[in-house]
């Protein structure tokens, strides 16, 4: 399946298994055109941030674990593309989190939205909303993309959503709620309305956030409330698109030295 | 079709309905669900130059119609993205340069290559090569994404590629053909081992490059070899990357002026 015939030495293995992923998941009716296009803009950014969880990321992801513990009611939106690419992640952090899985697309479809919730469970989700709930609303965006479960992103206080289009992401910060957004593209609407954007591949972030909420999980409140405190996201994505120009540099004067025409 | 509901005062909307001329284009067999990822890293890189023609494209476009004007047997690849987002122009380019198109795809099938061979005879193509006569041999590329007409491709002393894989680009360089790459992404393969790189969105750049050839058709062979010799690709693709740089510090700036939490 994945990475059939890509050798691991290509210098963009990583890059090539996870497009062959994605494609497996379109055939199997998880992922939508759009969502084969929407990774390739991420695979442009991930490029662009040298594949790899940059300094950026992992201050947001702390702060992003603080945020999902302390929080009243966290759900994890999950949509196509990270099922796609992350439903073993997401699976344990809902479990670490004791929160719920929420189905929640732009394109919905029930069939979609019934495979998704049939992958989350393969992988061990013990509560997956979303599927045949999905009854509330939420306000300012047309049915059937602003369907949400009243038992899941309806009454939460904080979401996590990844890869998530900037419409909804605003919707939900007019709802109050707070916002955690997993995103590759530090200017995109989303990353800029959230409030706390990890700049990051959801194939890597979603293991270290899972990882940091584990060791955080025993931590006092009032250490959370500090690392949220100490938190800034303006930082963090100004920061992003700093490291971002300095790669285009370097990358600039290693293009030209790799040019076999200058050899 | 394309374009449907979305409306022209959307700050996205040309991006929006080259996506669903992709998607339609997929739908009908033209594109590959691997043509649908790689035009997302393709509308990152054209959100990175402005989503406009550059000075950089303009000066690669020019030479590129001089060396085009100047080949003695030009030819004009054109795979699944090329033929869903720019047809009209690539067989009217064709047409002003009295020159066969070729298909000429990275995962062939004898069926895909039927469909875009119809596409381009509905468009008015007179000669379409690629589609029944792929019997020749790119030598160092694996069958079948190795095959070329020997009419086209293999005998060529100028191919026009656009979208186009690094393996290919390199394979065709190692045969001693000048190659004129349209390529968003300054920093690809195929980009930097072009002899001419327009770096540029192929729906802006195809009738530009057509309007090009068409203005300078009439002029002595004099003028287009100093078109030529005047031409830097490296300067151009510095330039590019420049301009890359410098607008993501413009966005970056802008993003945090129109960040809704700042009002």
């Amino acid at each position: 399946m994945a990475g059939h015939g890509i050798p691991r030495s290509h210098p963009r293995y990583w890059s090539l298994v996870l497009r062959e992923r994605l494609v497996e998941a379109w055939r199997q009716g998880i992922v939508v055109p759009e969502g084969l296009i929407a990774h390739g803009r991420g695979e442009c950014f991930d490029y662009l941030i040298g594949e790899e969880t940059q300094w950026f990321a992992r201050e947001a992801v702390r702060a992003a674990a603080a945020a999902l513990l302390l929080a009243e009611h966290p759900v994890i939106s999950v949509n196509g593309n990270a099922a796609a690419l992350a439903a073993e992640g997401l699976v344990r952090l809902a479990d670490l989190l004791g929160a719920p899985l929420e189905v929640n697309l732009f394109y919905r479809t029930e069939e979609r939205a019934r495979r998704i919730g049939e992958l989350l469970r393969r992988h061990g989700a013990r509560r997956v909303l979303g599927v045949d709930d999905a009854t509330a609303r939420i306000p300012g965006l047309p049915h059937p993309r602003g369907m949400v479960s009243p038992e899941g992103i309806l009454r939460a206080d904080v979401v996590l959503v990844a890869l998530e289009d900037g419409d909804r992401t605003e919707a939900l910060r007019r709802m109050g709620k707070t916002v955690i957004a997993i995103d590759l593209n530090p200017l995109s609407r989303t990353a800029r309305m959230a409030d706390i954007t990890i700049v990051d591949n959801i194939v890597r972030a979603v293991p270290l956030l899972a990882e940091t909420v584990q060791e955080l999980k025993e931590k006092p409140r009032e250490e959370l409330e500090n690392v949220l405190r100490g938190y800034d996201n303006d930082r963090v994505l100004a920061g992003a698109l700093r490291f971002i120009k300095e790669r285009l540099e370097k990358l600039a004067e290693e293009g030209i030295a790799m040019d076999p025409r200058r050899q």
